[in-house]
């Protein structure tokens, strides 16, 4: 699905299924750091790649329209946003992109950009096929076509810049790494847990 | 003008115009800055502080099309955005504000955006007066009316969740701290250079 060379376990939905508390804050807090990340690329990269501009303005701001949709949510539940945790599975995925560096860093950029979406996107169908139908399930439903449409995005950018080859090569071996990650994750009701 | 202690040297907006490529560029990050800080302020407060979402967030939209705008310019002129610099004039502020630590975080931050906010507003109405007429000075004068409606915005929501007379005893000390930092400034084309 979207690249990724594994799923997620079953027993990640039925945790996230069971503890939904924790699976809205934290998928809350995952679109704000998406529109900061959205952001912070733009800080760094948008002098040499005026392309970006757009695009990643509008992502931002859908982002931010989902935080909101999310704390939403939380707040109908009579739920506790809290403080962001810190995502183990983007951290180690951008750390597997520095150890493997392919010399341009925008490209690394927008292709971890591009998995952790695709990740994201897997993650809320898994969700689907655990959740009972409803608002929610509805909810999560066009969120995921959302997470696709933003992998889609991270990657056209980065093949419009960087040529199909160079792109196709440096995502296959970031998606080797992201499957790897993935592999050993499931054990909490995180987004990314 | 909006509770700043003192003006800036008209010195600083002869050389803003004398260098407007620094300007420019400077001005562009420091939209993105004030986009990226107000999702900061959601992601560490919007748990306890649910009614910062709709303004921060329509706040960092509007901060981001700002950045566009100034961005465009930039690239009509023929000018590079560059990567951002330091803001050192914020960071001495946010510094003060840690300084004399009012015991309570978000009002703390909410009035030091206020200042910067008001700054920015005092700065461009600077620029204003040293530019030709024209459109460079109309965006300028376009912009201070939206500073300065920023300002009034974080200095509500402080006194609407502090109190009115908690809220200015805190202004007057930050004020006192902000005017002490801006007059050492005024010697480079930056925006709050």
């Amino acid at each position: 699905m979207l690249g990724l060379l594994n799923d997620t376990s079953p027993q990640w939905a039925a945790l996230a299924r069971e503890h939904l508390d924790v699976l809205l804050a934290d998928h809350a807090h995952c679109e704000l750091k998406a529109a900061q990340s959205a952001l912070s690329l733009l800080a760094r990269f948008a002098g040499e790649a005026p392309e970006l501009t757009a695009p990643l303005l509008a992502l931002a701001h859908e982002e931010g329209a989902h935080f909101a949709q999310v704390e939403a949510e939380l707040q109908h539940r009579g739920l506790s946003l809290g403080l962001p945790a810190t995502d183990d599975y983007a951290q180690a995925l951008r750390a597997a992109a520095r150890a493997t560096a392919s010399g341009e860093p925008l490209l690394d950029r927008l292709l971890v950009h591009a998995l952790i979406e695709a990740r994201s996107c897997e993650r809320f169908r898994c969700l689907c096929t655990a959740l009972p139908s409803g608002a929610l399930q509805d909810f999560y439903r066009d969120l995921l076509t959302s997470e696709a449409r933003h992998f889609a995005l991270f990657y056209r950018l980065a093949r419009n810049r960087f040529g199909h080859a160079r792109t196709r090569g440096r995502f296959d071996v970031l998606r080797l790494a992201e499957a790897d990650i993935a592999a050993g994750l499931g054990h909490t009701a995180l987004v990314h847990g």
